[in-house]
């Protein structure tokens, strides 16, 4: 993974910065934006430590069509430890998720999503789950492109990380998904640390057991860093409001006001899935990653809509 | 404040790097600790991404005595609010604050002292309350020393944090102590970022107020960082396990013992305080930070015990 990290560095020390970004509007205005807060005494100036950019990650950073990526980590997880819970064959949502019953499990509904999510994440300590999830990520492929999911990471997204990053930047991820789902992997394949990944999380308890401390992840949601969620969790983890944010659906707005209702410069960006031969082409009527409202308010929020087909001459990085 | 980091920065640089401590068992334990984690090649290497260091706050890196400060600011808040609320004068525990009466308050226990958080901390936006703690820092005075509180920071500490951040670590505030009563001023006076400061916190939300986006603080407890929440903080904020940790009460031993149960060196260090003609002496009998646990563990453990009488030549920075 970290071989896509490197390919990307030259672009980022050569003339262009940003060479999977077609030359258009939306890279002209994410190039003025950086030139704009790191001109040393410009009227835009940012200090370092102030530029924080954030990024959500499904849908942003990675592809989250068909299904969110975690969700089908937790689906397989089911699949997996089904044998050691045979009353799950008659017990929904399981029974759905074994007999692969799509209507039923849409119709457990959000108690059915809660009892999928504990089943699969929680009971284990934080060790052996963070394991369970790199090794899950080493084998799972993505149903339509054939490759890991790690490997549906969008080039010119990782493109903006390292620019950003090379320009002063710290990058963040707010997620609405699973904290722990996402640093095991982040920083090999995003360059992002674990203490820059913002996301949803169960709670947790510290145990010593057999003289050795643990975590253990408890059976119940601590905090949902989605929505009106994400500035809260900006605000807990970061701090300090962001200079910068990319996201692609309403789960973004909140974030996106957030940021960009801060004084001095600001960029707020949405990546537009518009490229269904390329990627997927979703909008308003998805189910997942809906953008209706905030590609509404993009035009009078000055925030750039990023078009998949006709910004990115790549999306994914090369096999 | 920025004046006391520049003056610690020369003896980061020249041959000493700890010019505030005394040759003795503690400052070469930790030295010896430093060199062997960054020693290119050897056996103890550890790179730069994992060296994560956790710095308890009140009586580690700032003084706690006669009373946490953030109870200062806490009692000093609710003086302030008193002719908006002419009720408490006759309702405990706001009649104890206003008649100074310790008994009282110290009678009307947890659920007093939540009242008395709730009524200081909560109802106003976040950053309102940064500038109602940073206001209250610039003229708020020491009982004792007649200092402000951003002045009775221990001089060997900021050391530590300087020395440690010039040899690659993320230097990382852990504290019991109010997340955003911390961020406001420990930058400035720390340079420790406010990505990097975890605490307790109380619920925020995310609103629209005429138009302009606000985090708005709730009277209501989200995290408590203090005993077995501190490995819980450290895991939900870091996302990654220390390699070295310090402290100085009860209320630190699970982050010591979390931190130097990893493999690998592991540095753990307890601020004794024994110094009552230059600061405080107190132990195992203390209400404010209590170290009773932590110091029998010690031996066995392998933490430093650091003396403040014995070990440190300074105790404050020069006025």
């Amino acid at each position: 993974m970290v071989v896509w990290l490197l390919s990307v560095l030259p672009g980022a020390a050569a003339a262009d910065p940003l060479p999977s970004w077609n030359d258009g509007p939306a890279k002209a205005a994410i190039i003025e934006f950086v030139d704009a807060v790191t001109a040393e005494g410009g009227a835009d100036h940012v200090p370092p430590e102030q530029r924080i950019a954030v990024f959500d990650n499904d849908g942003t950073l990675w592809a989250e069509q068909p299904m969110y990526v975690q969700l089908a980590f937790a689906l397989d997880r089911v699949e997996k430890l089904a044998p050691e819970h045979p009353e799950w064959k008659d017990t929904q949502p399981f029974k759905a998720v074994l007999e692969n019953d799509r209507e039923a499990l849409a119709a457990s509904g959000m108690e059915g999503a809660v009892q999928i999510l504990m089943a699969s994440h929680a009971g284990m300590t934080s060790d052996d789950f963070s394991k369970i999830v790199t090794d899950w990520l080493a084998t799972a492929r993505h149903p339509r492109f054939d490759r890991p999911y790690t490997e549906l990471v969008y080039k010119p997204m990782l493109e903006i990380l390292v620019y950003l990053r090379s320009n002063g930047f710290k990058t963040f991820i707010v997620s609405g998904g699973g904290i722990e789902f996402m640093r095991p992997w982040a920083e090999a394949v995003y360059g992002i640390p674990p203490e820059h990944v913002v996301g949803s999380s169960i709670k947790t308890a510290f145990e010593v057991r057999d003289g050795k401390p643990v975590i253990v992840r408890l059976p119940e949601v601590d905090f949902i860093d989605d929505k009106a969620g994400k500035p809260v969790g900006i605000h807990k983890f970061i701090g300090r409001r962001p200079i910068a944010a990319f996201g692609n659906s309403d789960g973004d707005l909140q974030m996106l006001q957030w940021t960009t209702a801060g004084d001095g410069r600001r960029l707020g960006a949405i990546i537009h899935h518009d490229d269904a031969n390329r990627e997927y082409a979703y909008d308003r009527d998805s189910h997942v990653g809906r953008l209706d409202k905030a590609l509404d308010q993009a035009p009078d929020a000055g925030w750039v809509v990023v078009s998949m087909e006709s910004d990115w001459n790549a999306v994914f990085p090369a096999q």
